[in-house]
């Protein structure tokens, strides 16, 4: 008997490992990863590859983060068991993948990706961009097709490398008369990006406003002490403003009593409700949230081997489906086989 | 006890399959190849990822050919038993050194190589430059650096492209501290670029120009007597002009009796010697060099098992050390190996 199809839809997902994940990442992507590992089958990838088109100078960092990335998935429910954890390093069939699929984007394409221009830009590399910086859209290309990976959950900034897959995908499907690779979806989070805790747009280790998903009580506390609220709201008396207001913005995100936050929200915009007040608050509801994922990302970190393993074995199955794509795509293409 | 060591300085080369090979090939690199085959360790790629490069509509040419190329190195002489022969698409470790090596060029960089440049006028590329042709200089240096090879045989034109390569050494040699991998030099061959039958700078196919190796008889004869010679020697009895006489650059390539050209020569110049006569001494020589290629030609296309067979071998050898390479590379950076 062979097993039974598992029909369910594919989805691709994962992170660059340049840091320890945060609780931005659980807002934004984390936590709908542990909702949906059950309705789809998903796919986790470490995209240690991907994270030296802009650390090449300091692989040393993406080495250190691998395991510190699985660490985080483990501990905030990720099962093993329904989602399969993947090294895109040891995933040779999407360098393959991304290789060919170069022979069929422009240069001139790629340099009008709009998320490729605006990280130019941020990164300050003006002319001096490394080739595979300019590349990597067709290299998330190479990796979502591989899996043949329906929905991809990304930022919505990040909606025009879905894009160019789909250019990607349509151009070989055409060339090769029938649907062998499928166009993916952007799934983009219902909650928009959780700002740091001094109200800066981003959420980043490196700018030091992030609360890390293994804070310590410590650590929590104080973050949500210096957190940014209204800076008019001077005295509790006073009526505040609940927009751009990070302790509320962290309630939303995360207070799962929406009634008593709406309740919060009403009586601090009448005035009569100290920061302190709302800050108690949320730090019990970051608390209780960062405390079992905490116990359980100390227990997985003091078993490294087990977590190895882990990603061993997904990277073996993920192995087996990437290759099968190129192995598929290739025939298709009419290339040369040698068996 | 272990086997000794091949200390043999290491060469690597090969072609792109997009046709099979003719007398402009066997001058330029194939008879270099037989020649250096017992004093060097040298493997030949078929370079089917490369052509596809500029050959991603027609997916089919390239396959078409990769046999037929195999086919004329065993020919003319290569031996397998000293030249590993290998198929490029079917070594990912050369496309994963590929996306690295991308990181460590800048796309300002590649677009100023004189090659690339040149290139990109002659297919008339423009603004809609596949991005993997661009990038090819790159993908060349790791396919160089996989083999550790530090002599590449390539023509005038292609040296900007060892350049990118020991450039790229340098940096990453820089980067880990040690030699780990090694500048490559550029063997450029001592006979320049064979014209075609009609005078013009290069001998190919799709100009109907060439003479390939597996021309019958009549063929040779057929493309000697079109042979473009001195337009203005109008009478044997008039001087006529050597330079420029593809007749005579043939007899200058091919001709072993070198004493026998250079009277040929000082007659033709004197005047007295027809065209006529010249051309026989030269189809002389060119049937005598290719009756034999021919013959095994003929031997090795009617078993393509067998030569299927010694691909697989020779692509086997290629996999081992390519992989070692990346292997050892990306332990060096310091890149997560997941074994």
């Amino acid at each position: 008997m062979s097993p039974p199809i598992d029909s369910r839809p594919v989805i691709l997902t994962g992170d660059r490992p340049t840091g320890p994940l945060h609780l931005g990442h659980y807002a934004g992507s984390l936590r709908n990863r542990v909702a949906l590992q059950h309705s789809h089958r998903q796919y986790l990838l470490l995209a240690d590859t991907q994270a030296l088109t802009d650390n090449a100078d300091d692989p040393d960092r993406v080495r250190r983060n691998v395991l510190e990335v699985a660490f985080d998935y483990l501990a905030v429910g990720i099962d093993p068991a329904e989602t399969t954890i993947c090294l895109q390093s040891a995933l040779p069939a999407l360098a393959e993948l991304t290789l060919l699929y170069l022979n069929f984007v422009t240069v001139g394409r790629l340099e009008r990706n709009p998320t490729i221009k605006t990280e130019i830009q941020l990164r300050g590399f003006e002319r001096d961009i490394p080739a595979g910086f300019l590349c990597y859209p067709v290299s998330q290309a190479a990796d979502i097709t591989a899996f043949k990976a329906t929905i991809v959950p990304v930022g919505e900034d990040q909606a025009p490398l879905i894009e160019q897959t789909n250019e990607i995908v349509r151009r070989l499907n055409r060339q090769v008369g029938r649907e062998i690779l499928f166009e993916a979806e952007a799934m983009i989070p219902a909650v928009g990006r959780l700002p740091g805790v001094d109200g800066k747009a981003k959420m980043s280790k490196s700018q030091g406003n992030a609360i890390p998903l293994s804070a310590s009580p410590d650590d929590i506390r104080e973050a949500v002490l210096r957190m940014y609220t209204d800076p008019d709201h001077l005295r509790a008396a006073d009526p505040g403003k609940v927009e751009g207001n990070v302790v509320f913005t962290y309630l939303d995100a995360f207070a799962e009593d929406r009634d008593l936050v709406e309740g919060l929200k009403a009586r601090y915009r009448k005035g009569g409700l100290g920061d302190m007040t709302v800050k108690r608050h949320l730090e019990d509801v970051l608390q209780a949230l960062l405390a079992p994922i905490r116990e359980r990302r100390a227990r997985y970190a003091g078993d490294p081997a087990y977590v190895l393993d882990l990603l061993r074995q997904g990277t073996l199955k993920a192995r087996e489906r990437t290759e099968a794509t190129v192995a598929e795509l290739r025939a298709a293409l009419g290339l040369f086989i040698l068996t």
